[in-house]
């Protein structure tokens, strides 16, 4: 049986840190005179409250977790915490529901960045900033949980970079709280710069730290309804230049900052990265000039590249409608949401590092059934690719094709349209943001969605979020009788 | 480097027997007093002179083929009777072009059932048989090829069934021709059982046999722009039980005709097959029933019934607009289409022991997440599942999945509406025959499909039928240097 009690306090002293930060939104909201503040200080004090008794009534012994408790940990805080940071949403403005409350508290933990409220522009300052605080924290926990726990846990080949990458910092395991506390340090200088950026470019101040905690943790709610219409032009190339720095490995990041650009600067999945933005633009654009006639412009330009970089990295921020771009703009915007930024950063879906796995698996299985006695080892960025990686990187893209096919057939279950149930079966499943169809309200929101189709995607967000088969092997009745 | 003399030899023997074959519709035509007898004759002739050339001028040794050539064979074959197939219509009705004669003779071959001819109704009797006997002629090819090739070639994890099934009928390789003619008695058994329901369920004489043609093969071509809606409700139940019969491994029932029901009645995969046809069924009645408030009745269930079967099979009918039933079934409709039927049957698709193979290999890895030392041997209808099985399926369904994506990609860059490019991809690489979108026409033809769709879609359709991995062994540079 595992010893379920140092989970408990672990989760308990996160939930005393998501209390205090409740006190931001219910501060700035006293500041000016608004009363939804109350919602945030009752939240968060009971928050606080409530972890403190659970913390102290299952002591830690201070050994480090073992891989059990690593699942349990992971699948365990993208339930309870979201569940906590829904109360502001119910006690203070919107007065949303349950559903509606636990749907914008999850959008945010996983960084999906869908709304559940119908009118964003008139919300409190409060509310908006408690949603940003929600992506900004729940892109940290995840950067932390790629770097720290899936290696170890042996999720979705990510144990391909159980040494590689820290070999400069030494060991994880025994390091987890100083990589988390770099980690931290770096995604906050990150975060600075780009609010810095935003004001810089005619951002307001709040506004400029609300869209900045969203940009960086790749999230994408926004402040207001029209999303990022609202500000200049040149405001969308700073997003996209923040975006893609939030969606490449941050221990690349970190090497830089002690010093050491090569790594960077060799990762060919940074490369292939940025290669796939580059692609998707220059098609993008080369379309609309050949067979809409639309003359490539500097604004066209940036919108393009600036909605291929929210779309791959699954931020999901919008500045126009781009199905008026035709029907091949948009059928890529969706495939390369499918493909997603980097591992080891905050972005979700299946990652470019898994297609790598995937393409060298298939053309060492296509060479191999040529010459079937001769064996050839797998390699990727210039070392041996393990079979228990492939196997495992396979087994995810099975799982991620399969569960997507899955909720989209269980979202058409619920009465939406077909292209609803497409569009909200990848938005959650790849934490992107952006729904299209009939029943989606003009702001992007689920307000008019049935409350069945809610839950199926509050429940697609934290399948996607935490890379599928952590939830599934904690959901098998074995993990539970070892 | 591969000798492909012996290729060669064995394609040309089939392009005469194709030569023959074109003399049936060559002989209705006559017999009808319609010059368009002429066409069949014409290109008859010519092929069979060209095959008996080349036949000639090639003389087999009579060794065994070596398993290079088997790929060299199965990927030639299905490009070369394809080209000589579409003479017929080019120079006889309708006249066609050599795109849209080569997208009926390689959607014929391949057993796929979209036709790219915007009138059916009024073509001579003679161009109907012989899209009958393309359909027929391709399902029968890929019953041996899935029988005799693919398990030496490895395609797939049909390794699988190398020894299996053949357990009752000795080694597959030295008799292979007799299991071919054993396959082709049993193929035309049912075909002419299906000939004979049909008619005695009012369908005319001609009608009843082209039907059966294109039933038998899960091809799906029809006489009818009305396509099943032509004929009365009781032919659609009937050809539901010729469909499944086609859709389930013919060594069954060959096992079944050689006296031993046993393997029939155990087989795992096909109980899965008629347990998601009968829960696709009821799943569509209920919601029918309670959300759209349709009572069910006999005519609802026979023809949920006929198109579950038709689409999950991949054959292709259609009686009714099933989008007129709603969101739900379109979209239920859609993903059984790419479960398929049964291995070494005439069906396409993934094929229900592929999801299989899948689930249980899933199963495994979340197992070994939890216990790492403990690897436990992953079993399938009572035997042990090879980790080289497991390897194939899951390289079958990522090769699968990601041409599939790129299909849709380059469907949409020919400038098709996203649903076009979507239901094309789809019926192009499972072969299942139907298209929903804005470009298609009355009659469910590609007539008006840019010529750069159907040449993609031509190449969806050869690739898919031959399992993908075939064509892509045989692309590679390494292939041609051995
Ligand atoms: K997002
Ligand atoms: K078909």
């Amino acid at each position: 049986m595992i010893d379920i009690h140092p989970v408990v306090h672990a989760i308990s002293k996160l939930c005393v840190a998501m209390g205090v930060l409740m006190l931001a939104p219910a501060a700035i909201d006293w500041a000016n005179g608004d009363p939804n503040w109350r919602a945030f200080a009752m939240a968060g004090g009971a928050t606080i409250v409530l972890g403190l008794l659970v913390a102290v009534a299952t002591p830690g012994d201070g050994r480090p977790l073992v891989v059990e408790q690593a699942f349990l940990l992971t699948t365990g805080l993208w339930v309870v915490l979201p569940l906590l940071g829904a109360m502001p949403f119910m006690l203070g403005a919107p007065a949303a529901g349950w559903t509606d409350a636990m749907f914008e508290s999850m959008s945010g933990m996983t960084t999906t960045g869908t709304t559940a409220f119908p009118r964003l522009d008139h919300l409190p300052l409060g509310t908006h900033l408690w949603r940003g605080i929600l992506q900004w924290s729940g892109g940290l926990g995840i950067v932390v949980v790629a770097m720290v726990f899936l290696p170890v846990m042996r999720v979705g080949g990510m144990q391909f970079f159980r040494s590689e990458g820290f070999d400069t910092m030494g060991k994880v395991m025994p390091r987890a709280g100083q990589i988390a506390a770099e980690m931290t340090q770096l995604y906050l200088g990150i975060t600075l710069a780009c609010a810095a950026t935003y004001t810089a470019l005619g951002m307001g101040g709040f506004d400029a730290v609300m869209h900045a905690l969203t940009t960086c943790s790749t999230g994408g709610f926004g402040r207001y309804d029209a999303s990022f219409a609202a500000f200049p032009g040149s405001i969308e190339l700073a997003a996209s230049f923040f975006t893609i720095l939030a969606s490449i490995p941050f221990v690349r990041m970190l090497q830089l900052v002690h010093g050491d650009p090569a790594p960077l600067w060799r990762d060919s999945q940074i490369r292939a990265y940025l290669g796939i933005i580059a692609a998707a633009c220059l098609v993008i654009l080369v379309y609309e000039a050949l067979w809409r006639s639309v003359l490539p412009s500097a604004d066209l330009a940036r919108e393009v590249i600036f909605h291929v970089v929210t779309i791959t990295s699954g931020t999901g921020f919008a500045s126009t409608d781009v199905t008026q771009w035709g029907y091949l703009p948009f059928v890529l915007l969706f495939f390369i949401g499918l493909i997603g930024g980097c591992t080891g950063s905050t972005v979700c879906s299946i990652k470019v590092f898994r297609y790598q796995v995937l393409f060298e698996a298939l053309r060492g299985q296509l060479t191999q059934m040529q010459s079937p006695h001769r064996v050839r080892p797998l390699r990727l960025q210039g070392r041996r690719l393990d079979p228990e990686v492939v196997n495992s990187v396979m087994a995810f893209f099975t799982m991620f094709v399969l569960s997507f096919g899955a909720l989209i057939v269980a979202l058409a279950l619920t009465g939406l349209h077909p292209r609803t149930a497409l569009t909200a079966a990848w938005t959650a499943i790849a934490n992107i943001g952006p729904i299209w169809g009939p029943e989606v309200t003009a702001n992007g929101s689920v307000a008019d969605f049935p409350p069945s189709a809610k839950w199926l995607m509050i429940a697609g967000m934290y399948l996607g979020r935490l890379e599928l088969i952590t939830v599934f092997v904690v959901l098998m009745p074995r993990f539970w009788r070892q």
